[in-house]
């Protein structure tokens, strides 16, 4: 395993301290684990929590701040974080508005968010939660039932967040949540693997000609293996799938062309000169494109596209000035 | 070789153009070349045009944009663009006020971009350039005569661009650029090569056990190579080397610590956490951080260490709103 790291021990807390001194101004660690908040406590709004296993920087911790999350509670790589330190997140930025946390389904996940809105509603806060499942390329994965939640979910955070941000109630905001939810779709695929640290080699092996298609966000398998294609072969079959899931035809959309870690930029722009041309010659309008490392795994190497059809009230939440470390308007 | 696009001759034309179609309302990329500019050209105030090889996305077309470029010329992977090319640029965004080039020390660059400034000013056009050699690592090396220009350049963008939008004249926006580049200095690591896609293999190896120390952003080579050592250890490194060429103690700086193009944030955090402690501890203030990929080497995995030493019009000027795919604040 070749890593810029100290020690395997310590990847997740030096990781998230790094983050936190980036900007030290707007962020602020929690002594008990990696938990990040907002440097200033939000008042009389809905707080919005967010989290999962690390390994998905800049996601989620760097989506806190004004805008989009008041918290994020990160676990150990791969790993979702346990009841105890999610509801440690909660009781950190919670308002008497309530808290909205943001899961991404995974079997894990869901438990251990589920218990902590339990325990949080126990201390007398007003705690839910939505589950994101924006992937089409398996119905059931390795580590869920039903889809598995990855790149779309941050669009989750900068609407729902937009919305707590205008003062919207635990409802509404719940409520556009679970609109982009329902109209967001993902599909992912994968060159080369990644290594979790504290497995020391990598999740799983292609060939020097081969490539996964429909992976997971941790190196799940997805639907199928096969010989490596050119670039627009890869993202023509992406968004097929994706098209065959929703019909955006017609419709204006938010599309992010997602890097997993380790994709050089060259390639995800190569990604979006076909997908750009491809969605618009079917009547998709692309309002906006964003490009880059938005929910990683570690050092893989893929991409995956994601798909929000948008309406009105998605479209000015999306516009709606945001500060974060990872948040580009 | 490994790698997402469609052929070898169209990765930088296709790159280019994905680039573009992710802001079509801010950029346009001219017919002649993989030069992009910004779709609305400036009037009465001095142009900035950069560029060199490509492969350092999101340098330099993600810069172009409100406050920062005017147009960006790229050539191919790591070749400076011609003489011709950057003419065409230059042409395409001059104003009356005139045009400022910013060069990274290669000796291709440097030839082309003088050459085209000459015949700009065959063509009536006042342009004059400037040459950035941040990098510490190495005094001449395979592309140079004198120190390399790398990530550094991208706050020579940033500082001379806001100048220019304040209406200060080729004098002046000049005078702040090279006060830049006299300030900035940067230092690089790679622990794995990139490959450029027309050679289609590595440009080097590295033993699963080895670092190179002081690398360039073409994975030219550095001070020397060594046993891999931990994210701390690399990181003092670069710095004490830094701060052997400049002494920023007692002052204000920018820091950025740059990923070379694979390597994932959670890395990059990681050797953050050390250096922020660590320039803190010798009076250094780190007035900001940026953390991400700015100036890269198509996929080489590691990192580079650039600190740009204040005053107050460099604070402000740095400060400035800017709208670019790649600049965040």
């Amino acid at each position: 395993m070749k890593k810029i790291i100290n020690d395997v021990a310590s990847v997740e807390e030096q990781m998230i301290q790094g983050l936190v001194k980036a900007a030290p101004d707007m962020l602020r660690k929690l002594e008990y684990g990696t938990i990040v908040v907002r440097a200033q406590r939000k008042q009389g709004q809905v707080a919005l929590v967010s989290g999962g296993g690390s390994g998905h920087e800049p996601a989620h911790a760097g989506y806190v701040g004004k805008g989009m999350l008041d918290c994020a509670v990160a676990g150990t790589v791969f790993t979702s974080p346990t009841p105890d330190q999610v509801l440690e997140g909660i009781k950190a930025v919670a308002t008497d508005q309530g808290v909205l946390c943001v899961v991404k389904n995974y079997t894990g996940d869901i438990m251990n968010f589920e218990m902590a809105v339990e325990m949080a509603a126990d201390e007398g806060i007003k705690a839910e939660y939505v589950v994101v499942n924006d992937d089409v390329a398996v119905k059931d994965s390795l580590y869920t039932t039903g889809r598995r939640g990855v790149a779309g979910t941050i669009l989750v955070h900068k609407i729902a967040g937009a919305k707590a941000e205008e003062g919207a109630d635990l409802k509404a905001v719940k409520e556009v949540a679970e609109k982009v939810i329902a109209n967001v779709r993902t599909m992912g695929m994968a060159i080369a693997p990644c290594t979790v640290p504290a497995a020391g080699k990598p999740g799983f092996e292609l060939a020097e000609d081969e490539m996964e298609i429909g992976i997971g966000i941790h190196g799940e398998p997805g639907t199928h293996r096969e010989k490596l294609a050119s670039a627009d072969t890869i993202a023509k079959m992406l968004v097929d799938h994706i098209l065959a899931d929703i019909d955006y035809k017609g419709q204006e959309i938010v599309l992010i062309v997602n890097g997993m870690g380790a994709t050089p930029l060259m390639e995800l722009y190569i990604v979006n000169n076909f997908v750009h041309d491809y969605l618009t010659k079917q009547g998709i309008t692309i309002y906006d494109t964003m490009v880059g490392n938005y929910m990683t795994s570690i050092e893989m190497a893929g991409f995956s596209l994601t798909l929000l059809r948008l309406d009105d009230e998605m479209k000015s939440l999306y516009d709606a000035k945001a500060h974060t470390l990872a948040w580009k308007k």
